[in-house]
């Protein structure tokens, strides 16, 4: 018998070795509920690594694979009360998409960190093998799993912003300044075509911002205007760029993404002008969202004070004044997952929006923002149709 | 063969069943690295409830105990390949002594949520059970896992700031303001003489203050003046209160404690004065820490960006900018303790401070603290000798 | 004719000459709504450094004078249409008495840089030489002049915050820290007792922070429990002091000045607690008012953001978003004065609460403050009375 | 004799009567530093307006002139030693081309309000007048006139930054948001290009933010991507809008002006972006400037606080934490302004530039940039070279 509800889901991971920064968020967001538990993997493509990490984390040295090929075949040959529940992929880009294909044909739900294929082409090639196994499919965009995000979602569906006229979306980082060091092993795939695709900085953080700016507005992008280029010279691609932005009910947009900002940190910001109201809020100070109105004191809305809607306080585990933060951010992708495979055990047409899961509809669309500003950037045209 | 560096580490816990707050975060803080694994539990003194409890935990049935003396009687009689490692204690604090008491004399390590025991008399006690059994103990004084927190003190022991003058901690929250209904689950036990002993405000966060002071500064506090009292009507026990204080160097001090600051949530702040430089902490934006000197421009020291020393360094799981919280924080207390029971099993010797482990000292420092400062409240003289 | 309607108050300085911070702030704050021009001046005890001081400033010659006896003897000479309105007095505080009583004897109102006199009784007899002369007398009390500390008075008023429970106040500053020099001009004489009086924490920015506590909330200290002194070794006065306090409804406080605080710039904050709301204030951020309620998002009141009360308006000068600060601050007591004194001018019964201008009340309450919180530092008992 | 070292220097006000925000904003800031006295005006088109304005603001009779023609005129006729020495334009833009040249013309120095001119062809007009009349020339780009503005140009120039990469400009409000009343006074004559000439946010405050990231990092804008547009339906010009920018080192731009941004209040924003570190100041914190070094603590630089050079350290009045603002950034206009006449009157060939005072350049550039952005707006190709 192979009753979920009994039991905490089992995940395999692929790639997030010894040493990889994403792997190790990818398990403990996945874990940090109580509802999943990490039971298989094959963490590197070098076999002997790939084992060594695995029995680094405890897991059993048989669930421990030499390759992710490895990994699908033996678990799908296990029996249902042994075998894993899904699979989270925490490769090298270029390799989301066939471990995805795998997997999904092999009756397996995959969770994939961001960005999910190294193409356009392969997210629609994706979509469609999703829709033939019937399987569940989760992206990891993970910063739409801060409480105040979700509820800055709401505000805009009760209609306190009223019309949306405006929206300022930025993300800044400093770690690819001039004066950093390129051949650091984060820098080098990130700016290597080969791994990372056609943009860096806009593949790497400019489409997270995109994706919030779409998921908090409800709106989609329909024409872009971007300044791509890599600052520092002999870079293959960009470290940095502004998008200026149309959205489908007309509103205005800038999206402003930088990886040469010397000193900044993490800094994703987003601001949406409304008729009645805008809101502002930060990713460095996440429990906090600001809800201005003119000619009023603003709010200060910060977790956990005050009334909030069922799908913002299940995506906080601590009273007020308890910081919450990045990790518990991503657990909230996991956990509502974990709420879509029970869901989809009892009943197999469960979608991901009514369980506030990135999907492949958001990765087909955060792959098209990247072909779309990259192609902008390359013509004299101002303004470009955003294109699928 | 039991080599417990080939596995997770294994908790029981006792309290913390369907409701309670604590126990939710001791399980998410102990398990998030990854190190521990809660394998039993007596989640309630009502049988029934414990067990559905564990089950709902998906922890198998037998380890679902019906209280926590049948689980320290079954648990230690099982082979050492199959049981707990350590005891998590979080039911309410008149209940800690005897379970602590009765898991050290079984064989078990304790990790005990803050207050320790009941009163001063027990956790000496107390010390000299764990004394005597040579089994380790960890007291949950959470705040002291943030790592601005551990850094603030290496600043102080790298004599950065010089000789400490002068120290102004506060602990403000707004949860008992007088427009609040006492007959709260939380507020009616915190209320209670008889569930929270001799002082509600200084005795729950009181003595987090006053911990954070003497953990930051590497003082002892040597005298108090204290002004408790219940602010609203018809209470038993003290809902705010101020102390001044002198530290052992000769240093000043005021601690402010509130639980009636009607709209603050949890703003526990520290600032620490010296000859050369100040700090200033607070843990609603737990990953700033200023460093200020005379003449110089302030220094925002953020977790993650530049230098800083080994257990800093291993108390932060993200990069710079990824915020991490009071989850994260408490598992620091958890991680510690993790690594400390590892050396543990390879030599008996260890102690809480080379682990930085909150521990026995801290938890009579603490209960001391609560009986001097209400002793004090009581005499018309200006200051009292803090004594033990 | 001398209808003070139609042209500006006429304003002599007594102190205040080269070097004077406090003189040239004066100056500034005097004549920067356009309503008072300074028209003569003895601005030194040093004849000809007063003169030079004078035309330095572009003074007639003739209205430079020798000595404040010979410029109140001279102006009271002249006729009205030419005689100065009103004296400011900004020498060292041992010479404010004399200067003061000479000048409302010869008929001129007085606006009296703080502390208004030496001790408590100077105070006292001046009150009676005020009442005899019926001269109008204005402290410069100048952070009551902060529009949004007019605004948080008038949420007291209009019983917003319900009744008061609690009251932290705190102004803090580094300039005197161990690290720096005594024998500067200002660190000399504040921390000499035959210039400064009794104290020198507690007088120079103790009774800053008492003041504004009672202004905003309405509210009277009745009892205080005292711990100065001087951190810095051979000092003769405090430079650094914490109070304990009771208000004359209950409501308990605490008082904490401190000069000794590294790296603090000026930063005096107030916070009071009320059964249905708190506010908070900062003089460094001073366009911003925090009002916060339980379980409710705290508002950021802004200078011109949302609707004031006359009184708070007619204190601003730009629109919302041009921030404001000290000088404007420091001239709404002007301004405030300026109008009373023309007010004066058609009925000799005008009061200062009327004009919100601080006068000798406060003067009497601020050298009653430091004398008791002296006297309460030397007794071993906890708490003595507030008298005066 | 007409020793102007002995005396305040004497203004003229054109326009700036009953009820005009920016007349009592250049009141103030004229003779907050003691060194200029209004002396003359013709504060209104309408001439009983006028003379009454004047009679408000305590002048004498015989200098309340009915037009701005009358004031020149009799001034000029005056004797040296009582004439005006300057005339200071507050009136609507289209109005300020010709008082400047008449003022100019008859031997009068100017400081205008911004904007100059009515378009760039007035300017480069203005500039041949100023050259031949050898006048002196003043425009109030006030918010170059904070400390810390001054103080992160001389970073800048000191090479703190490295190479300039990157420039975010911003410029926020909310008062023409589509919640608001375009009749009111202030929003008509803004909205009407009759009197606000091409454009309405770009003209008016878009300006001010090119004009500031100019001044700063003493670069010029070289090619612009406008998007330009009246958010709200039926006005006539923009109310918002985004410009990509090239600067003339190579470094890439973004500015962004909104008046539609609901619930901002005049969010004037700066971050520039070098090889070495960076910098962020805002004009609603205006006495905070951030500076960081990536692997660096973030430096606090606080306006007092630190070492600065001459040029800073005398456009502050008071001491480290007494907030200085928009009034006595003003005032620093006037302050250098007034030191370049008395310079002027010892050697006629002062420059602007050596009095660090805005002029007929920045007036030029100014215009430019508006007539620059709007054209870009209009063409459908992204980049279009600056052009004056």
């Amino acid at each position: 018998m192979n009753n979920i509800d009994k039991r905490k889901l089992r995940m395999a991971m692929v790639g997030g070795g010894h040493g990889a920064f994403i792997g190790a968020v990818h398990r403990i967001a996945a874990q940090i509920d109580g509802q999943i538990s990490l039971c298989a993997g094959a963490f590197s493509q070098d076999a002997q690594r790939s084992i060594d990490s695995g029995i680094s984390l405890f897991l059993p040295e048989d669930r421990c694979y030499r390759s992710y090929q490895e990994l699908i075949t033996c678990e799908a040959k296990k029996p249902l009360d042994q075998r894993i529940d899904f699979i989270a992929i925490v490769t090298p880009n270029h390799l989301h998409f066939d471990i995805a294909k795998m997997a999904l044909e092999h009756g397996f739900h995959v969770l994939s960190d961001k960005p999910a294929t190294f193409n356009l082409n392969q997210a629609l090639a994706l979509k469609k093998i999703i829709e033939k196994t019937n399987q569940l499919y989760a992206l990891s965009h993970a910063y739409t799993g801060y409480p105040l995000v979700k509820h800055a979602k709401n505000l805009v569906n009760e209609n306190v912003l009223g019309n949306i006229n405006k929206i300022v979306v930025e993300y800044s980082q400093g770690w690819l300044a001039p004066s950093e060091d390129d051949t650091s092993k984060q820098a080098s795939w990130r700016l290597d075509p080969k791994q990372s695709g056609i943009s860096c900085c806009m593949g790497d953080i400019g489409v997270h911002a995109a994706n919030l700016a779409e998921y908090i507005s409800g709106l989609e992008i329909t024409r872009v205007c971007a300044d791509l280029a890599p600052v520092v010279e002999g870079r293959q691609l960009d470290d940095d760029g502004t998008v200026l932005l149309r959205f489908n009910n007309g509103a205005k947009g800038v999206l402003m993404a930088s990886q040469i900002s010397t000193g900044e940190e993490n800094d994703l910001r987003i601001r949406i002008y409304g008729d009645k109201a805008s809101i502002d809020w930060s990713q460095l100070a996440p429990n906090t969202l600001w809800l201005k109105i003119n000619h009023q004191s603003a709010q200060m809305i910060r977790t956990g004070v005050g009334h909030f809607s069922d799908n913002v306080i299940k995506a906080v585990r601590t009273p007020a004044g308890h910081p919450e933060g990045y990790l518990e951010a991503f657990a909230n992708i996991y956990s509502n997952f974990a709420e879509q495979i029970r869901a989809f055990n009892k009943n197999h047409t469960v979608s991901n929006t009514q369980f506030d899961v990135p999907g492949i509809d958001e990765a087909i669309r955060g792959m098209a923002f990247i072909e779309n500003v990259v192609r902008s950037n390359q013509t004299e045209s101002k303004w470009s149709t955003f294109t699928i």
